[in-house]
């Protein structure tokens, strides 16, 4: 269990700095700039979620696993040969931002959720709340940073997708266990943000 | 006494919610995205506060008291025959805007204070900090993820009526009971603002 | 030593003060708005600090004596002489702005070290982690509430001089005790930033 956890961690942050560097890939910041941004947005949301739940310092300040590989993903995306694919084809950077995004947040998501249980937290509401800011912590402080309005408020059904993985996953969690309960809530934010990017599900909005 | 913090904390929320939802109408954001800004500006200040005063996990992601009612408060506005109202008429919203927001804001300047209390802090200085950044920060909040520029820096009189009423309600907290200070400095946040904006007072800008 | 720390506390203070009131001016805010965003950015970092440490309620919010600093750099930035001289002369500006901010981001970085030190924690990554968001906590909060794009990733050299001064300042903790390692330290980050700005070093962007 714990290494699963770890496995999906590891993931998100990988998905998370990914997300993060493109972004500044697309305002053209230098490649501290990408670096720094990815480095936010794949910690943010854990470093949020740990000062809720009262665990100081955040585990992610005292690991220097996640920086490292939120550093080397954005390295990689900086790669000439990576970037020219992803600046010069929006389709591919779209596709690819969208896989990333929705990736980080379904696992957040589910992380939020693992971290709130072992701090012995088992308030279905509190459950949810948490894994909702981690999951969309990270990606709200790259948008602020960047000067983007927020993908939660952009994105066809964002916050949405992770409440009903974040419901799911703790509603399965003594059904399934940990591992099943957390695979099954981080795929179903995953299949759903892509089914309402594909079919572009919209909601009303103000002024028709 | 907790009734009537109570009371006032959900006032509060209400306010802060219906100011959060009518900014996501005027970015013409979808229903989520409505609901989305009306709950961070809602529960925004108040686990600012809580984290503030080492109160983890916040109450807000405990008691989904709080969410629900800011969904309910974001729902209504969204309605398409009260949206019209306030999307169409430009006075009606700015009135609108301007009670909700700055009942918002001294509602939760006094609960800040009453929290600080609660756990065992009396510093006056403390108070009055902890008071402002309770009742400016679901507004700060609001106007960040938004994309504007914060009402604390545009609007008249905004941080400095909540700094006289923190300090107003913290005085006041021993000789009247908590019932009276609170009354009185929320209310004195809202008439200040009131004032401000009627009269339109102005003070020194950089550039004249 | 803890007059030591005081004194570059209060540096760093007014230093960052400084900066979020010349921001502000060319913001045009009102006086107000000058003193808050003053606030913001002297009290901002440390604050994030403490949080992030445990340290509940943050220092900066118990004792007055760093917002009243904060008020009194404000003011004077405002006062007509003085932001006559920062306005009208865009060179003044930027050298003072440029001076003013590297001094804070060197002195909060290395009291992120000392504050982090002083509850216990010496992990060199910790360390390093929490003097780069003292370091440059206030600054963000400064440009992202102002509607900037934040410092840190338009500046030449900005994060990663937080960098090099955490980790000289950590490692030579115990060779040259605190005073040495925080003068160094700080010095460093001032010199690099400095260095940087008039040599304009630059790093590879994304679109040549």
């Amino acid at each position: 269990m714990q290494t699963f956890a770890f496995i999906l961690e590891i993931l998100g942050t990988i998905a998370f700095a990914v997300s993060g560097a493109m972004v500044a890939l697309k305002k053209n910041m230098d490649i501290f700039g990408v670096v720094i941004l990815g480095i936010v947005t794949a910690v943010g949301g854990g470093a949020t979620r740990d000062i809720v739940l009262g665990i100081t310092p955040p585990t992610m300040f005292e690991k220097p696993i996640y920086a490292i590989i939120a550093t080397v993903a954005s390295v990689i995306v900086f790669l000439p040969s990576i970037r020219r694919q992803l600046t010069r084809n929006q389709k591919v950077y779209e596709l690819t931002m969208r896989i990333m995004d929705s990736a980080g947040l379904g696992l957040f998501t589910v992380m939020g959720i693992d971290k709130a249980h072992s701090v012995g937290e088992y308030n279905l509401f509190l459950l949810i709340f948490v894994g909702v800011i981690t999951g969309v912590g990270g990606g709200l402080m790259r948008d602020i940073m960047a000067g983007n309005t927020p993908y939660i408020f952009v994105k066809h059904i964002y916050a949405s997708a992770s409440i009903a993985g974040a419901l799911v996953c703790a509603l399965l969690w003594d059904v399934l266990g940990a591992v099943g309960a957390m695979f099954i809530g981080a795929a179903l934010v995953l299949v759903i943000r892509m089914l309402a990017a594909h079919y572009k599900w919209s909601l009303p909005h103000a002024q028709e």
